[in-house]
């Protein structure tokens, strides 16, 4: 069964590679009677746009959404909406000397291996491009979530091996990492200037925060809300773990440390990461991700080609020296779509409370 | 859309509560013609049994597994597969002056928000006991990948602090926490004693290693294999992070450390732990999880009854001092499932190598 | 991808074999706090009893269900119900002389063919048997349906060529075919007897009433509510033909003719039986089934053995003549369960309504 | 759960409103390696294309399909084929006089009711343009089918009250109905013609024949391919009826008359339509789809508008005079799609007959 479809109730399908026609998403199961403009997608979209920190790439992609289908008169009407934004400023001859080369680090190999055929151009399918279609979904996603207040923000706690020590989200926009931390993010700066002479990559952890997720959301026992949100940020390319709340250090933690004790006004704290027995208990969701350093690098290494023979090889191009912080609004999107899915799902068993249909 | 089924083509739904009549699973997709017996479950299940080591309840379950059908003269027959383990020696009385309270750490207070009624005996489907039927399906799925000499297992890389320095995987049937070090399990044991008289408990992170697996499994972009894996095993109650490889490590590592470089015999290094853009590279691969400690301890915490009035609470009981090392078989059993299910996904689009139907 | 699991919110899987150890079904996605007793379920089983009818086998079948969970005091909890019929007076030795040869009609040569192995006893999985697990689920569905005053009635309206030229619902209960002619239901038994007489067997006509179905229902495109309540019915064994309102008679209608006229009262005809463009349009669904003549006859045929070897054969045993009227019931819990899914499927989707969670 | 996406293996997406920017689909599962081009999709369009028979509307819809991702140097890669094909020639404005009025026989009054709010203009989501997207995503199914030599064909067998009593299926290129019976389409030519004079509209019966289908393709119990069939017709607008063999007839016959016998060289006769107990049998399918008269006349009805008003209506603008027989690349579409969806999900399973991966 194919893999590129994602949710249940509120579900989007992505389609394009890197250097084809363009990329996009049909999004499925959306409730009627939305506002929805082509700008709300646009708003979103820019956010994840290269060129706009010391770490990212120089390509220029405008990036234009279209809404194709699946809205009327600015409002969605329960059918398919399908957004579209066709592929700019390709240089797919910068990639065919890599057309018979396996990059370490990459898909390429996997995907050789896997179809028995590539589209080498810019990476094709595998290339960070096919997050284009995840943040349209995401940015309608979340129109549907303001309605219930909830809001999602990712925002970057390490580049690079500087931490962030702060959180102090008001600032978050006011860095180009996405920092909550300007002392951190200055340092990240200066990291990446170095890095980037010296034609290497970093990696970082991302940290997602959901606020006003109602309780009750997740279906145990295989779609528990942190099972979902797992699956759904470890699909983003660079991310190689996440955790939620406590994390990895509850490990080392013992019972009487990590429960979360109760009183009338909630939980006293919040190691659960606002997720108890895979449904949200109407805590902050906490959630934070591995983002392995880019693998397109200048530094030369060993690989083999399609043939099996040893080569060396230096990736030169437009390449961002860290998914950070544009990987970010891609996680902001997956969130937002896990959320939502659930929210519909919920409403659907919800029965027995005085509503009823219609 | 409800959470009990897990898996695309090879499926598996499972049911029960702890203290219900039984618990077990139907698994559906398995190919027909595999050699399959109850004993092929029964050792598997036996993996999982409480009481076999100084960090598990006292609590004695048979667990006696009944193939109910879709097998005949030994041999499974593409139909479904039910697998029933009968409930026994359940205490409910025990825990009756549960039913008003919510136990901190645990699933109570949101199943109450979520469903608005819960069978609080033994803490119902939120109990560990559900694992059960994963185990027995998951017995079905390594049966499966032994045709491809696919095998995975699972052990204690940590556990209440102590970490293993060796990875002696020949040992780890040699103690009871499935430990690869056995210096380390030593004083593992010795933890977990002073724990349990403390009437607390303690975490661990646990490591599964698959090998054998054959290159190209996992469906880019929403199930890549990486994805899947993540959510089957943050489905288990217990676990509260997912890495892959060098997982968070990778965060503070350089493109040009982070990379495995490749050579004529394959990767010199493993830091993607056997996963590129989603896909199995034909590497080993590798994967880790954060346990957090048992919620139920005696030690006293706050919290608030399902009125919300202030309460303390010291769970009583038979209770693990921790989910490690019976969580092992079942995080074995998840990822089982997870391979076999790609495994057959695989199959039905490789369709241009001369393969043919029937 | 396996074919074991009816619906998408409201989902039953079901299990088990003619001459297995037990036949059954899971129910995930019931909306908690409904009350539900084991009587309510063997209420629907006890219509599909056979040694009920002269159409029936004498066969005597207890068929008593056990819920094993998911309900709790008397209430669902939400979590997965499993109801399981253990499998009796099971006389397998009849068909051992089966075991290598294919009955014309039956499924015993595809089973074969897709398989390559088969449980030969009662005829394994493609037993009528099955069906028990269909009606369990849909008496659970039906019980939920109740709440929103929806009720589904099937009845016999041809058997062996008689056809019922009242629609007398209220009578139905009174004749052993749940004929809505009193009538033809006395012609049906003399036929019935007569056909018996011959070791052979007879076909019919199935119709099916949903009253009290809101408006909504359905998921266009490709599950408009037509379209599941078809694949829900032509799923059952002997069905050949389905058809809605004016069916394959409205292929010889004008537009003029089959287009039903609107009043404020409603739709002056009902040629679209309830649905248009794939949505439930609150008038009653009326859909009616081709339902074969029984296959297993005494009546000699010819046909082949697993070795593709020249045989004749004459099926002996207790068979019924028809499928009809333990069909009936069948059909009524599968068009439950479409419409209870529908239902929950609108709820997730109607969000603007002014309905907030939770 | 949202309905616009149809296949489990093979899975296909359809967007679009009649008179939006565009109707299209997201073909996800091809096998990589097949060759494909928008000739071998345009192909299958311009069979559906209005404005080439005497019962079609004149609207002039060019509809070039573009390929926009998916395929690489004229091959399929595995990844998602997104199809586009933009509107043109949309006369929104004769729909502005229906914008607050039902049609009779539409799904005006069931959109309306479901989502609350509806793009009125050519009907929009309901329109019979959203099967372009069906056609061109059963164009690829077909080229799949084309390798196991799998060819499906539809044909008009009855229209306007007219039969063929021949099964021609040379000649059904020879006149504008797919007829395969050239005398009934000299008659069906005259019935056009009149009853376009008079502003009504006809209905008929479309037979499909699929042969070359290999044994053991269907899932039982609710995935059998029969039932996936009727869904998959019953799916498309105008489809009121589905049967398969011998249909409704079976329901008069005797099971001597109506079991097809076996004989070393297959079966003697065809009742089951190529299908026996859910599972293909090696002979050729058989189904026959009832189809209504359009309901969009120009003879006077009753309605009401969207107030609840009575209101009388005349539907007047370019419309066929019947669905026939732009109907039956449509239904030759959806056959395509189930096949190839079974072909790859019974690949999936069949593991022990010496296949291996890779």
């Amino acid at each position: 069964m194919p893999g590129n479809t994602f949710g249940k109730i509120f579900r989007m399908t992505t389609w394009g590679e890197s250097h084809g026609k363009g990329v996009g998403a049909v999004i499925d199961g959306c409730p009627p009677g939305l506002e929805l403009t082509e700008e709300d997608i646009q708003f979103m979209l820019d956010k994840r746009r290269p060129g706009k920190s010391a770490a990212s790439t120089g390509r220029k992609e405008p990036d234009m959404a279209k809404i194709m289908s699946g809205t009327f008169e600015g409002k969605t009407t329960g059918t398919p909406i399908m957004i579209m934004v066709k592929n700019k400023d390709a240089r797919s001859d910068d990639y065919q000397k890599y057309s018979d080369i396996f990059r370490p680090g990459h898909g390429d190999i996997t995907y050789h291996a896997k179809y028995g055929i590539r589209d080498w151009r810019g990476g094709g399918r595998a290339s960070a491009r096919e997050t284009v279609g995840r943040v349209a979904a995401g940015a309608v996603a979340g129109k549907l979530l303001k309605v219930q207040n909830t809001v999602v923000t990712a925002y970057t706690i390490e580049l690079g091996g500087i931490r962030a020590k702060e959180r102090n989200l008001g600032i978050i926009g006011q860095n180009m990492f996405y920092c909550p931390d300007s002392h951190a993010a200055k340092k990240m700066e200066g990291r990446v200037i170095a890095v980037k002479k010296d034609g290497d990559s970093i990696g970082g952890i991302v940290e997602i925060m959901a606020s006003g997720v109602p309780k009750g959301l997740g279906e145990p026992v295989f779609n528990k809300l942190d099972a979902d949100l797992a699956a759904a940020l470890m699909s983003i390319g660079a991310v190689k773990g996440v955790e939620i709340g406590s994390g990895f250090k509850a490990a080392g933690l013992k019972g009487s440390e990590n429960n979360d004790s109760i009183s009338e006004e909630g939980f006293d704290t919040n190691n659960a990461g606002g997720i108890l027995a895979g449904i949200s208990n109407g805590d902050r969701i906490i959630i934070r991700v591995a983002v392995k350093p880019i693998p397109s690098i200048r530094v030369e290494q060993n690989t083999i080609d399609t043939s099996g023979n040893k080569q060396t090889i230096s990736v030169k191009g437009r390449h961002d020296v860290s998914a950070i912080p544009r990987i970010n609004v891609v996680c902001e999107a997956m969130v937002n779509l896990v959320l939502t899915d659930h929210l519909l799902r919920q409403r659907a068993i919800n029965l027995f409370d005085g509503m009823r249909i219609p």
